[in-house]
């Protein structure tokens, strides 16, 4: 029977669960792909460690000792990371070696890079496991909408701070309070910066911006707001307004420009993406001829992850033996058609808003503040008006009408230079309203 | 550059579909697959149509046209129907021609026959369309999972009835108003019958299974059962008790046999099934390794099937461009890795249950009733018994622990027996619960 074999590289959590599905999976795997996957070494990278669960026969902590061997078909990269993880890669491009990445940070900023040299070699780099773990989103673009003119893709692209939100929405938690339980339960990392600050969700929306809009995209002009400083009041706001808020990563191709941002976002309650709870993630896509398509599962986690990155394997084994390297662009369109686009500035971008301004409780209050917005062309949509909890003064919180960001951040820096206004004012963005 | 010559069989709602997308991101689908999609006839039904978007020197009204022409590359059929839908499919494989089809009826009645012609032929044959319209089922289970072994496939595969049960449930209607509301929406035929009574979802699920399972499945073994019957008050009880009815289409692989109906099931409100609504499609996937994972989208529309015909088309042009017909099985496993599996019978399914039983309000009532379900070992989870709206009597609405069917159905014909029972009691299956 013909065989692939493989080089792993990478033993952790993603790694282990790709020698665990190989082994558990091997017969179905065989039978669907007319043919056998051999693991021929596994590179680790502390020996101290134990691996029970790795046949220490192919166990390795040379990196040369998978990289140089011309018995390996294909080579699998779960360290993550830029380096060493991105010369690694280089390096079986280079030779014309396929290769299996679940690496979204080295994608994100040298994926270029890396795609010509595969286009160049005429070796396929595959990458499913970068972006939503399980969500099979890449082949999804890639091929299921390779008809189609994808005009707005919309994330949800982390896990941790899916989370954290939905335990802030559905248990009053505060956000310090949410991490910890998503720490206690393994869904974030003691440091979960890169997580809750947005940045991990820009690594995975310029790779579907890439994909989605065939454009060459610079992570530097993904704009990112994190959702560290989100108080679990204007969570319970936005539950009363019908709003669920959410950490979207989103992508829209206006034509001319694109627009691409990573913030927390206040979801109608009754769209699909508000149902998307937990560590879920999801990824809701849209089209003029497609209308809207949702994709939702396991982000993140070992055995979820090695999925795609298995099932990628099988595609490029089945490339290997059939002679069609190359058959689909990587980026889902060839180096010539793919395009610098400008990006949107966000002060030109337009939304809906939600705004939560505090001050003293004075008769001439609301006035003023009616008075600043409606001065930039702000409409008001809902308005409440409650008492502080625990304190002097009220918070007044409302949600407008479509508008610039420019105009109403204008009128929001009015608003706070009110004497009666006590501390800055809360603006978030509203989406996917119908 | 480089083309591929289309014959494009049907020229409906679909077909038009077709050639728009085709005109309409003309550039796009030769950029992405760097070469030209050429239509060079489409064969119509009827002569007397007017058909202004249809390129007149294109138009054919005898299959001979398409069929007998050597220069066309890849037949796409989308006439719909068992004949001559699969005499044009079969003589079109049998010239080793690749083709395109949205045809689930084709496929679940005469698919077999059809793919083993194809795989002798070397002749690809893509099938996007025929289950949930523009929603990537079939690649999903062809390709994304290659790595996993499903165990279940749960799918809202029919849009009329998911659109009818929607509007029952929000808007309280009887099931006759809300097809008459759905007809007039264009989301149901003027015979419904085909959509409400499930079969068009067992066909979709027979296609569903083959992939998933790698099993020949007999269209005459899926269980079905219609929405016709269902009654608003079951609806509305469904919902206090926290649940949603769908129709859904559920296929299991317990290892030794398979499940595989399509019925009316409640499914528990916050489950992200639950939130499908209106005719939105979706399909449900769970493995041991993967979890879950939700595709939900468009299931039927012009636009949004031609997407799929037409991306699958890119696919055939890609394995003709490179050489690589045949690459992907296209029932997931070649020939030989599918397997005949028994299917359990319905009395050997384990489900939770509803059960309304309308009776005389009488004090022994109630004991008579649960001293039924205990003799038959059916364990109560929820109950309540209210009066019946308009006339004597009560209703005592249930809901079980997860029981045998054939136990509950038996309590049931022994309730039913009762004297104070007064007309025959509701069952329906819950699924989807934690």
């Amino acid at each position: 029977m013909r065989a692939i074999r493989i080089g792993l590289l990478g033993c952790g959590t993603v790694g282990t669960g790709v020698l665990r599905l190989l082994r558990e999976n091997a017969a179905l795997i065989q039978g669907r792909l007319g043919g056998e996957v051999v693991v021929r070494r596994v590179l680790a990278k502390d020996s101290s460690k134990p691996r029970p669960d790795v046949d220490a026969s192919l166990l390795t902590f040379d990196p040369e000792a998978v990289l140089g061997d011309p018995e390996i078909d294909v080579v699998i990269e779960v360290i993550g990371g830029e380096e060493p993880a991105g010369s690694f890669v280089r390096r079986a491009l280079s030779q014309g070696k396929p290769v299996v990445t679940a690496n979204k940070a080295l994608l994100a900023a040298r994926g270029h890079e890396l795609f010509e040299i595969a286009e160049k070699k005429g070796a396929d780099l595959y990458f499913e496991a970068a972006v939503a773990g399980s969500i099979p989103v890449i082949r999804t673009l890639r091929e299921a909408l390779a008809a189609e003119r994808v005009t707005a893709v919309v994330g949800i692209v982390n896990g941790t701070s899916n989370f954290v939100l939905t335990r802030m929405a559905e248990d009053g938690l505060p956000f310090d309070d949410a991490v910890r339980l998503a720490q206690a339960k393994g869904f974030a990392e003691a440091d979960p910066s890169l997580d809750v600050g947005g940045h991990d969700a820009a690594h995975k929306l310029a790779i579907l911006a890439m994909l989605a809009f065939g454009a060459r995209v610079d992570l530097g002009r993904v704009h990112v707001e994190g959702i560290e400083s989100l108080a679990a009041l204007d969570v319970a706001m936005a539950r009363r307004f019908g709003y669920v808020v959410k950490s979207l990563a989103i992508g829209r191709d206006h034509g001319d420009a694109l627009e691409l941002r990573v913030h927390p976002t206040l979801v109608p309650a009754d769209h699909v993406v508000a149902g998307v709870r937990d560590q879920y993630n999801a990824v809701y896509l849209e089209g003029p001829a497609l209308g809207s398509l949702l994709l939702s599962g396991h982000g993140a986690g070992s055995l979820p992850t090695a999925v795609s990155v298995v099932s990628d394997l099988v595609d490029l084994a089945r490339n290997l033996f059939g002679g069609s390297a190359g058959r689909v662009p990587a980026r889902a369109a060839p180096s010539e058609a793919l395009r610098e686009r400008p990006i949107r500035s966000m002060d030109d971008v337009s939304s809906r808003y939600y705004l939560r301004v505090t001050c003293e409780d004075h008769p001439r209050t609301l006035a003023r503040i009616t008075d600043a917005l409606g001065s930039h062309e702000v409409s008001v949509d809902q308005l409440v008006q409650e008492p502080r909890a625990g304190g002097g003064g009220v918070h007044v919180v409302m949600t407008t009408r479509v508008v610039r960001e420019k105009n109403v951040r204008s009128a929001v820096a009015e608003i706070d230079a009110l004497k009666v206004v006590s501390e800055p004012s809360r603006l978030l963005r509203i989406d996917l309203w119908e």
